[in-house]
């Protein structure tokens, strides 16, 4: 199986599983619930739930342990999408080729779709941890998954970029911020989707701060890798990117020095089936569309 | 102490608590967190994170173990109210006051500043979850409280109710379903802060369910009642409440019947003092503005 195909099995089961939770039979709130998976099911890849998945399986098996997590991750992702597009953010009316929540739904119903599936996140992690969780020791390992994943996804973390990414311009930003902004906006759920699956499998201390730097310097070289594509594609557009600071020939240098960075906190774990991430990693950074 | 002053004494409790989790001290992320800790701070009474303290008093003491949860739940109900000022809901410019979020900081931070308090509120209670529960029994109650809370916040609860409120018209309207959208919108997260402090105090599952249904009825009688005070106030207003299916004097009744539960399911619980919990009721039920 190549890397394709090993992506389009795990993220059929994502969608299976996401389809359980967001099917609705209740009459007065399917139109929230139609909006939600609509979203959630426009031909995303579900990188992310699969990068919680695989990284738990490094470490253990059962991924049923670990799949509320990845699917809550993958809610949050889709949340961030639906109000990024919103007409006073980034006013985008397509995504992978199909009109944009609020283009379909309306503003109000967009953003309230995005409120919903952001709290769906967490009601999915609760209600798992409460009904599966039985010693202390379960019970502080999905805590604690779940007290990362909000972590990243917060004000701190991706809504903290997305800020800066809304309030950035030529006046106000270096090249560090710059790298904090990539640091939160992008590579914060990607480190979240990593970390969250090593805490669940019961990986060490060690084990997981390898994983989160193949997370970080992964959404890095994935976030550089986007500038170089879209300015591929249009350069007349005026986005503040890393090409502000850098010549393609630099930027192509970076996506390739922090993808050996990725790669080598990757191989430092110790008897790990590592290859999946690798592969992956290698595809992400190697795409050209 | 009359109910107003003592609504005063636990309302600076909440305010302290707030102030040190949103204080900010990092650059990059000051303006989400102030635009966080404007609409926190809007001269807001406190009434649901009281409501979380004294139902957990009602059981037990030593409400550092409860304060976590009433936190989340001020930042959930400070979140809707942002998110439903916007110009594409409600488009209110005004709130107790003072400009909305969308008037300060614009729409697109607004959304963002309603995001990372509802990100917040969940990072509030996992990360206290996760240092300060020893034992499963401690991990069990206080992850249920989260679960409940955002059960009542999400799509079967509060959003949910936003949502019907958002649809709603004369062709699709019953009493039935504006009941039903009264029990969301506004009783749910009402039921959530008085279930949540019940919850982590320990209390017994009849117990929890006497507080589930002061706050079910509770949360009733207040939203007729503000429909009673909307209409006295401006006449010209064509929203769709209760006063669509009833007379002045039938809503007033209501009311009534919906406080006389909310307090029958209170004097239920044997041997508890409920005396704030009651006067709190009479206090909402009974304001004029």
């Amino acid at each position: 199986m190549n890397i394709i195909e090993e992506i389009e099995l795990y993220s059929n089961l994502v969608d299976n599983k996401l389809m359980d939770i967001i099917n609705n039979k209740d009459d007065y709130t399917s139109q929230i619930y139609e909006a939600m998976k609509y979203s959630l099911f426009t031909g995303g890849k579900r990188l992310r739930p699969i990068m919680t998945i695989k990284s738990f399986e490094l470490f253990s098996n059962k991924i049923e342990k670990v799949l509320p997590f990845a699917l809550a991750i993958e809610m949050i992702h889709t949340y961030s999408l639906i109000h990024d597009d919103l007409p006073c953010m980034d006013n985008d009316d397509f995504r992978r080729g199909k009109p944009t929540s609020h283009r379909v739904y309306g503003e109000a119903m967009a953003i309230l779709a995005g409120d919903g599936l952001l709290n769906l996140a967490f009601e999915t992690m609760s209600n798992f941890i409460y009904s599966n969780s039985e010693s202390v020791e379960d019970f502080r390992r999905n805590i604690r998954a779940m007290k990362e994943i909000s972590a990243y996804s917060g004000c701190r973390g991706m809504i903290g970029g997305q800020v800066l990414d809304l309030m950035g311009s030529s006046d106000n930003m270096d090249e560090e911020k710059l790298i904090y902004m990539y640091s939160s906006k992008t590579a914060a759920l990607i480190m979240a989707s990593l970390v969250s699956g090593a805490i669940v499998s019961g990986a060490s201390e060690d084990e997981i701060n390898k994983v989160k730097d193949f997370g970080l310097y992964l959404g890095l070289a994935y976030q550089i890798k986007d500038d170089l594509l879209d300015y591929k594609q249009d350069q007349s557009i005026d986005k503040f990117t890393y090409l502000k600071f850098h010549s393609l020939d630099e930027a192509e240098e970076q996506v390739k020095e922090y993808s050996r960075n990725a790669i080598n906190a990757l191989e430092s774990l110790d008897n790990r089936d590592i290859s999946f991430l690798k592969n992956l990693a290698n595809y992400l950074i190697n795409r050209v569309v």
